[in-house]
């Protein structure tokens, strides 16, 4: 017999029985493997005299045992550890990775050849990124006293007791005020639903409209998340050019003419990785084929918010497209990385349908973020910091394009964009874009946005160079590196 | 001519430069459709004399809205308002659905008729959920102190430097410590990911390993949003029934003798919708058949934090599986609705598979909130607060037991729960279940949690009845409210 005297505590004035203080313990042992499967345990009456313990107590520990097979018994008198009992030693996963399931078996897109997914290395003395906001200027005070102030039991039980798949009331209002003030539109609350950034959003209005043979229009290059996604769905790709005025709305309507095409994906605004903003001609034309065609279009604006010309461009979505072109946005680019608030908009029939789907896979949203959120929005804080951010950008955008323009005429050529928060570097020929990336690694330099090398068929080499997160030295620093490459 | 004297403000002392002012300005009358496309404007030099300024300051503010394409000049003499600018009258999408969309098509599951996912009217005086937790006794005070501690610039700018699609490294280590600690696994950071709730783990993990007419086996009834995933991605759904211990393993055993089955999903603690927690006797059954079959699992193990017997049930995944089981679960249950923490336990492999799936939905992780809670977690007051919610709710599933049994054994039956949040109230066959909840909600009370009436061919009426969020004046006036209903 196992020392139970010794093992066995218990507290005759803690507010828990002695019976179950005992019987927890009882448990611990059989999970440990102390007490093996089918192990004899003592009697009653011989463990209660070990304790110094009421046999009736020893009973009830047992019994409570019992009721949760943890031993069986035999007639009341033999008591022994269940033998049914599930192995409970610990079990790794390592090595098991057995499952019906092939690794490449579900996946019809490439891995993203692009740009690395991994978490970047911490060894570089600067990493340039695809183009994310500066979190210097954030207003992480107000950000985390609103977030404090509405943190309390009460919202939290009202959070609970009211579903929002789609987004919450006061966030949907603010944010629809908002975007119809700065993008001309003229939506209600019920034209938008609220997603994890919008890749989410992209994600879902693919998925309600793509079968799998359908045709999409891009651009090439395009967004390599959005041709992944519209793979994945089964689609076939049909690629268009981009030029300085964006994508080649003529290649648009030869497409239309010669296909079956079931949706077409465009970034008019700072399209992703050119940069280029698409010219108010091509818009003209373009809403002209969407009307004609009744083509349905996912308008990704994603950094719509930072335009540096007098007056903004505004969204295909403000003009005259019938209905048919998914608004899609972000705040991301406006609040970084941590805030992944996206949304979609469109009319509510298609928006029902994206919340169905949508429950399948996101069934609420952060309502203490949105509300936070919709605070700043609702004080103008919001408006404000935008604007203090687009001044910054636009100096930065300046700034970058002069130094490189000047440092870098021989190795590297690029347009200036119209806003956005990166440039697109196009490197000229007799470099090899692969060994610039490596010997500017060695020198403390990490690019980790889009880069596009010759194996990616563009015809050229080229990166994004996010300029928007990196102060004038750190700018410097960057371009002396890659001078310093050749 | 318009008058421009009176429209056109500029201020001479402004850091932005006068024709900058002017041009803007003139954006905007054409935004606003007061300066109509085609319509000439003046010539630069009776304009400068309209409003006292020079003509190269108009002649710079012409050029700007050139190059925008805003204007047109002819020889640079006549200016007109561009016939070819998108027509930037707001918008709206009121009645404008058309896309290529018909709302029905992509959907193969029925619209979930068990629950209603709509917001739920605040009419009532109480609304009884589905089983969440008690947001009153949140540490929400630490939470905020910590997430307002995590909210610094340097914090955000290393979130937007590295990419965290699985789940930041802090967060990851301390929840494998936490989930090895309580639920006897063994598993490593690398064998986890994190996912927006336990709903969008289920969805990518389904995603990977059924393809459309692959057989899944599930409970009937079931969690209604797993049978619509599994519905959506195209399987047919082989049924078990769910007694007193649970899921029928003999049934399970049949059905994969008698089928080529792709995959089993099942709860085995505090089972959705029936709160049955599966015998030990059945779950040393059932890992047998996951080896012997070697049979994919998702086990969805949402609230296993709550156990109100001496020692809990250990989950499948700490058994001997042969890799076969994907872990699934969720801090939600035990944070809240608005703390969108789910994760998902597998081999390395499988993993990689949904990483690279949830890229294209999912693209980051809210760092900030995983830190917060890591934090709560190293310092031991995550699994204080566990132990103290475990007690409370402990305490008030006997409280509604005991109340429900002595004053409504007449209309309804129900087994006490092992653990969980919710009681499964049958209802007797002599009451119709519509008629008790329309009487209920005119009463002040709203079950907003799952419910199942004839239609959905249970051979029983029955709802949740989530008393882990209801103080006992608020149980004590929900059964009288069913008493009353009679």
């Amino acid at each position: 017999m196992l020392p139970f005297k010794s093992i066995l505590k218990f507290d005759k004035n803690s507010a828990e029985a002695v019976y179950k203080q005992i019987a927890s313990q009882l448990v611990l042992l059989i999970q440990k493997g102390i007490l093996m499967p089918g192990m004899q345990l003592p009697s009653t009456r011989v463990l209660a005299a070990d304790l110094g313990l009421h046999r009736k107590t020893i009973m009830a520990a047992y019994n409570a045992l019992i009721a949760e097979d943890w031993i069986v018994s035999h007639e009341r008198k033999e008591y022994r550890v269940s033998t049914l009992l599930p192995i409970i030693k610990p079990r790794s996963y390592a090595g098991q990775a057995r499952t019906n399931y092939t690794a490449e078996a579900p996946f019809l897109f490439n891995e993203p050849q692009v740009r690395t997914l991994a978490v970047l290395s911490g060894k570089h003395k600067l990493i340039v990124d695809d183009g994310f906001p500066e979190t210097d200027i954030f207003p992480v005070e107000r950000i985390a006293e609103e977030y404090k102030k509405l943190l309390t039991h009460h919202t939290l039980k009202k959070a609970s007791s009211t579903w929002s798949i789609g987004g919450s009331k006061f966030f949907k209002d603010e944010l629809a005020a908002f975007l119809n003030d700065t993008r001309g539109l003229n939506i209600e609350p019920e034209n938008l639903i609220v997603t994890r950034g919008a890749q989410m959003a992209i994600y879902l209005a693919a998925s309600l409209l793509i079968k799998p043979g359908d045709k999409v229009l891009v651009t090439s290059p395009n967004y390599f998340l959005a041709d992944a996604i519209f793979t994945q769905l089964g689609a076939q790709l049909i690629k268009v050019p981009v030029d300085g005025e964006g994508a080649d709305v003529d290649a648009i309507e030869s497409a239309l003419i010669n296909n079956s095409i079931k949706l077409l994906y465009i970034i008019p605004h700072h399209h992703h990785p050119t940069t280029v903003t698409m010219s108010s001609v091509r818009r003209v034309k373009l809403l002209r084929l969407i009307k004609d065609h009744q083509l349905s279009v996912i308008e990704d604006d994603y950094d719509y918010d930072f335009q540096y010309q007098h007056s903004p461009y505004l969204p295909l979505a403000s003009g005259d497209h019938n209905g048919n072109v998914i608004y899609i946005g972000s705040l991301t680019k406006v609040l970084g990385a941590n805030f992944r608030l996206g949304y979609m908009i469109s009319g509510v029939d298609f928006l029902n349908g994206a919340l169905k789907l949508k429950s399948l896979i996101d069934l609420r949203c952060d309502v203490l973020m949105e509300s936070t959120i919709a605070s700043l929005m609702q004080s103008g804080e919001f408006s404000r910091f935008i604007k203090k951010a687009n001044k910054l950008y636009n100096h930065r955008c300046g700034f970058t394009a002069n130094l490189l323009s000047n440092e870098l005429p021989h190795l590297l050529e690029f347009v200036k964009p119209q806003g956005g928060m990166a440039l697109w570097l196009k490197f000229k020929q007799e470099h090899s874009l692969a060994g610039i990336l490596n010997k500017a690694s060695s020198l403390g330099l990490k690019f980790g946005g889009s880069t596009y090398l010759k194996k990616h068929n563009l015809g050229y080499e080229a990166l994004r160079f996010g300029f928007a997160s990196i102060d004038e030295n750190n700018i410097e620093f960057a371009v002396d590196v890659l001078k310093r490459t050749l």
